[in-house]
């Protein structure tokens, strides 16, 4: 799969993440011995995966050219582009680029793993360059779900590459800082050799509206809530704070944070200036019985249900300082994520049986995506105007579309390259192809584990959650193959042992039986034995019960 | 929480499913010594249900009362309605009343069980009536998103009720054959005690568009086909099945149906008279590979995305006889079922993977819902003017919101009873009230198992899920309480054990040190031993790795 590449030949771009699947964005840019990373996410474990608290990127390609990898370049702070630093860095302490905000988050998130002083972090500003090896980075404005994201222009000896990262067209975003169209503009005109763009709403026709449209739906509702409002957001979304914390100022009522997340993110983008909160408005959790309901914001975490946070408590009723009350309103200004639709619906069933009313983004316009719709994704190809066409950040069926679209605003479909992650685009000389592929897939992360849990551990792990597990201990006597000890039967998660003791009876009655049966020498073969009690349980299960727990036998030598 | 009531005192109505939930429905009208019971429904597991394979209502309440059930009247023939019958005839052994679809369907799934032959079926048509101790039950045809569907008018001697089941108000069906509405402004005009109506799409504004849609939806998309043309759709979904076979006829395709629930659906509809294909359009899937691909329909099953359908296997390229082609297209013609949503989103990007062109309710009409919109919902209140009003069939939030809805077409406030499973419903005297709440619940099947899977056992397969099983093995002499075999560590789903020998001999090192410093009599004292070796391996595993497998000590005597 590892194809050794021949280093004086062009420029080779590889997404190792983030192509093919949303999450994990990680993409190579590599000239002779140079290398540059661009964004290291990470990817929230799907639901087949099993006990995994996180997903990162294989990183095998880098690792076996560390010393080449000159440094990582942040196009904004969103886990999916950041996520995978506290795993990389330890092995790639290469400098980080990215902006104030984005660098902000990062070191927050490095903190926690002890690392934040051993990493090089330089802020760049938009529309300033960065020279490294044979590569220049040029920071270009986009409006986005989080503040100071960019894009990258990246000058290579092949010639320029334009790389969105996430990206919208906020034609009135909440603190005038527009889509920089200009410097795409430019480096349209001057000619780009290739476009890699993001691709996540690709199958959204026209424009996404703009951030400042959730701030007027707040102005309309807050006022006529009769209770507590409580805003549910992502803490990264630094507009949408600052939007709810201005509806809330307007009609008189103080601000509680909550979350940790929340309570940090806040911390960092007041003290860089990109958050305007008066002390005055904040309050705390033990203020809150003290204050008139229809004093009091809170803006929070747990947007997604998640069970530990402190909405889900809330709206279980199981929240210390707050009991929901008739008249009080919820507001989940953030998308659904999707897997989490489940979850986040109950969510809202257990807030209307507290009597709150909940607004979402299915009934109400209290959240906007951060990612460019169709017309949008067309405006970025007419301005930047690439010889290729390279569609990321999305799943495949995205790419797919995107590569569409890009074809009907004139790039040739030959040169509209659909890849997977792994893929070698290889650009020379005005000509690109896919040159083989490299090492890649995904790390999951449990615990302090990183890497040891791959499919084995998995598919034993959704084995047991299925019908659980049925041990036996058998103890034999070495010299004469006697069984001197058991069969004993123990289970987890596979009948309830308090009032099935008689079924866990019969099932040592088949093992005893079995053994009964066996002459010494096969005794003597462990292996034998373990077969064949699984095999009689496995068929006893089967027919009296119909499930297909996993069934460990513990064969003892004494 | 059990009420015993007074049997004289009223009708009695007591949802035991359905109510706060979608799926398992089933309500109890109770007058005297009388009942009968609406619809007998299951649910498909959640994903926190591991390993279960479906969900029925607890009816231990008319388990208690077994000898007043008189019978159960089906509105049609969804698994959410009929599903549970095979679990509940057994135990209440009574006829059923349907029209001649519903009662197809349910003949067919009893034979599964061989329960066939013991059940007394009783076809009923619609504005035919049956009476049954004090109830007086008419049929009212409704449309849905399964052909004879029907509402029923349970005339009690408090007054009338009217049942709607699942309904919409589609005035162009794809039959000809129109939701009932004089019927139902028969009885308002007459006089209706309470409505009981359906919530599922409350949340939708407008009129729920008309099946024929789809139909026109196929019958543009499968002309434009260059390949195959592959419909995904439920089976009992009838004139969906029609409306595909028909378009295909129209371009000159021959049709495969696929899955064991597709063949056996449209068999006992061409039987009643339901459905109308002609044998020479059917063909075989062993034709298939001598079929041009312009001539070839698939209608299948399998638009969740189950793992073992065919359409899955086809999406992985893993089908025997049919490999997807660029040009060939894929209708996805169903809803995507919540908590379905990530593995249909896999299922549509694998087509993409295999070239295929992929249509479904998100980016297209081929899918509409069977259920009333917020129009609907209100002309049937305004249609049947019930003194008293009962959403049903909904979530929480639903419930409320149809609530709201009647009283916004006048019904009064304290009219509209919001209430969940187990509710107590008395109308009396031309009064209504929630007279207390009976037993009521989830019972979890799994394999032959009805109700043994609960709490305890789900708590163990999470648990055995997230991070796996540690089990460690020691022998002790009874009389000296010496160590004479172990510890052995044994696990699954744990760490892979092919890499981590040096880790789990490390774990074995710190239960040898752990029993090296226990005295004779701690070590006779089993659970002592137990809880110690779970405390140290506890915190050993927490410190090393962060993982919280189950951990089972097994201590044997010996």
């Amino acid at each position: 799969m590892d194809t050794e590449l021949n280093h004086s030949d062009g420029l080779r771009v590889i997404p190792l993440g983030g192509v093919g699947e949303i999450g994990l964005n990680m993409m190579v840019y590599e000239h002779g011995d140079d290398i540059i990373v661009v964004d290291c996410g990470l990817m929230f474990p799907e639901p087949s995966m099993l006990g995994i608290d996180i997903v990162i990127p294989d990183i095998t390609y880098l690792r076996d050219r560390a010393d080449r990898v000159r440094g990582i370049f942040l196009t904004h702070g969103h886990e999916d582009h950041i996520g995978a630093l506290p795993y990389v860095l330890p092995e790639l302490p290469v400098p980080l680029y990215g902006t104030a905000l984005t660098l902000g988050f990062v070191r927050e998130k490095l903190k926690e793993f002890d690392l934040d002083s051993a990493v090089d972090l330089n802020v760049v500003k938009p529309r300033e360059s960065v020279t490294v090896g044979p590569f220049k980075v040029e920071f270009i404005r986009v409006s986005h779900s989080i503040v100071d994201g960019c894009a990258l222009a990246i000058r290579t000896p092949e010639g320029v590459v334009i790389h969105t990262g996430d990206f919208k067209v906020d034609q009135t975003p909440v603190d005038g800082e527009l889509t920089d169209l200009v410097s795409f503009a430019r480096y349209g005109a001057g000619g780009v050799l290739a476009l890699f763009s993001d691709s996540t709403n690709v199958e959204r026709e026209g424009y996404t509206l703009s951030e400042r449209l959730v701030g007027e739906a707040f102005d309309e509702i807050f006022p006529r809530c009769p209770g507590r409002v409580i805003v549910a957001a992502f803490s990264s979304n630094v507009h949408r704070v600052q939007q709810a914390v201005d509806a809330a100022a307007r009609c008189g009522r103080k601000v509680l944070l909550n979350g940790r997340s929340m309570v940090a993110n806040v911390a960092i983008a007041r003290q860089l200036g990109y958050l305007r909160i008066p002390d005055e408005i904040l309050t705390d959790v033990r203020e809150m019985p003290h204050l008139p309901p229809e004093q009091v914001c809170m803006i929070t975490t747990g947007s997604q249900g998640e069970p530990m946070s402190a909405l889900t408590r809330i709206a279980m009723d199981d929240h210390k300082q707050i009991k929901l009350e008739a008249g009080d309103t919820v507001i989940l200004s953030s998308r659904f994520i999707p897997g989490n639709e489940k979850t986040i619906s109950d969510l809202i069933n257990h807030l209307y049986r507290r009597g709150a009313e909940v607004y979402h983004e299915k009934v109400s316009e209290v959240h906007v995506s951060g990612h460019a719709s169709q017309e949008e994704l067309k405006l970025m190809l007419n301005l930047v105007r690439p010889k290729f066409f390279v569609p990321v950040h999305g799943e495949y069926r995205h790419l797919v579309k995107h590569a569409r679209l890009a074809q009907r605003v004139g790039v040739p479909e030959e040169n509209c390259m659909v890849v997977e992650n792994g893929a070698v685009i290889r650009f020379a000389g005005g000509e690109a192809e896919v040159a083989g592929s490299v090492e890649n897939g995904r790390v999951f992360i449990d615990g302090k584990g990183i890497g040891d849990v791959g499919e084995v551990v998995l598919k034993d792990r959704k084995h047991l959650s299925e019908d659980g597990m049925v041990v036996v201990i058998i103890a034999i006597n070495q010299q004469t193959g006697e069984v001197i000890y058991g069969p004993d039967i123990v289970s987890r998660g596979f009948v309830f042992e308090d009032e099935s003791q008689e079924y866990l009876d019969e099932t040592k009655k088949i093992v005893l039986d079995l053994l009964a049966g066996m002459a010494p020498e096969v005794l003597n073969d462990w292996g034998e034995v373990k077969q064949e009690v699984r095999r009689v349980l496995r068929r006893f299960f089967n027919k009296t019960i119909e499930r297909r727990p996993v069934i460990l036998p513990l064969i003892l030598e004494m």
